[in-house]
């Protein structure tokens, strides 16, 4: 049996067709420009496969409601040539197959559900920093969607005093994204991350903001295992710096065995940056 | 079918008998002292029925792993006598009768859930702010537990620049529970709450962190309706002080709904303050 997943970003549009196991056999990927440009290219290649279902984790906000009449919408994305777009309803009417649907981080979280390195957990979170900061949680094998889907990146963080970037985010004056996703790093410093890396101070102030996040991640939602993801994330030696900072700030406060396995608590993705891909992978399984 | 509820409190223990609608046919209270001393009078109490199961919902931190070795346990509480206390354990040997088990705040959300104001969603949390501050969740109609059980009460938050106060949690520098919970606003102002009604300034605070820390459980959890109880909201001006500060801090980030109808996503609890005790009714239901 063929699945295809299609992974919707708001630059690249990663299609791959694969097995239940996991196993990708075909993989492209398209530029996102417009839905009429783009729609086409996408609904061809897939075309080429006899599929059995098609799962796609896209960029948002996005109508995860299956009572809604938006269900399957890409909704008030700032890309406005998608914005109200019936991203699954078109792959439904064009390939004639059951379509899943989800966020493109809920789908990151799944895929190391189902495929990496929180098999063995019920309730995890994955969190993407690049571009952006995005959080898939599963909750007891579930994505969590709620009233719409977590938007985690946003919240609301205390700034370093010392820190006078005034962040990048329009909506918030201080939130994870604004503080601590790429283009702050870039915004604050003049440089790109990767161009940075030997600078200390860089990284202790990224680490802090991320560990804040996290002690309130790890109070709300209690999850059994963090993933950190994202191109942010490359620079490896944060990771060190990250379990450290969040340690310090729960200050004892929760106790479990899986924090006092801290680094077996919070790790990289384990899937080469397929987490996302395959986790549609799993969308297009979950849909049948 | 009689069925017992304990909600067991630091400083009191409430117990009650009542019926699978919501009904109570009887009710005291005795004050938490020793396991020693405490236990006994609560099992002679209970002992009175026919009970067909018995539902608590505890102070913590406590064990809610069925899994676990310690399942429904109180374990690393700061009263000590009740550390490490098998207190279902122990109802269960009495009693001989099935025993539901969770937080205490997990049962007044619970309660909300069962009988009152979120009946009628799927996701949703109760905050209680009195003498500390908790977090009880639901998803999908079901409490959260996780790893352990959220302790969103004690999440970072970004002091008020003019807020020399330093906090009264011993664990952490800025969290909800250590800023706003009622020893946080006598420890500021040197009054109780109550007694500080007319002074806007104190509100004005007071509000802030608690929508400085819903804007994070909204961005999270993305809850369908967030009810706030305890001793403080019991100041009922506090209520279009918090909606009004949430909404601007989100800043229009979030769309949706029930955000747009915001007296009915914020609310005080329906069941005048019974909620917790009625959780636990539905906890001993949950455990036939």
């Amino acid at each position: 049996m063929l699945l295809g997943a299609l992974e919707a970003g708001g630059t690249k549009m990663v299609c791959a067709v694969g097995k239940e196991d996991g196993t990708i056999v075909e993989r492209i990927s398209i530029p996102t420009e417009t839905p009429e440009i783009t729609m086409p290219k996408l609904i061809a290649f897939f075309k080429q496969f006899e599929l059995a279902a098609l799962g796609i984790g896209t960029f948002g906000p996005a109508d995860l409601n299956p009572q809604s009449k938006t269900y399957g919408f890409i909704t008030t994305t700032p890309k406005l040539a998608w914005k109200n777009y019936d991203i699954m309803g078109e792959f439904k009417k064009a390939l004639g197959i059951p379509v899943g649907f989800d966020t493109d981080v809920n789908a990151a979280c799944l895929g190391e559900a189902a495929f990496g390195c929180m098999q063995d957990v019920n309730n995890g979170i994955y969190i993407t920093i690049g571009t952006g900061v995005g959080v898939g949680v599963m909750v007891e094998k579930q994505l969590l969607h709620g009233m719409l889907h977590p938007e985690g990146g946003h919240i609301l963080l205390a700034k370093n005093p010392s820190d006078t970037y005034n962040g990048c985010c329009p909506y918030h004056d201080s939130c994870l994204e604004g503080l601590a996703a790429g283009p702050a790093i870039e915004g604050r410093y003049g440089k790109k991350a990767f161009e940075l890396t030997d600078i200390p101070e860089v990284w202790e102030l990224e680490a802090e903001y991320i560990a804040k996040a996290l002690v309130n991640y790890i109070l709300i939602l209690s999850p059994e295992r963090i993933v950190l993801g994202g191109g942010v994330m490359h620079q490896e030696h944060l990771f060190p710096l990250i379990r450290k900072k969040t340690l310090a700030l729960l200050n004892g406060y929760v106790n479990t065995k899986q924090l006092a396995d801290i680094d077996t608590y919070i790790v990289p993705p384990s899937l080469n940056d397929n987490q996302g891909i395959l986790g549609c992978l799993k969308l297009a399984l979950n849909a049948l």
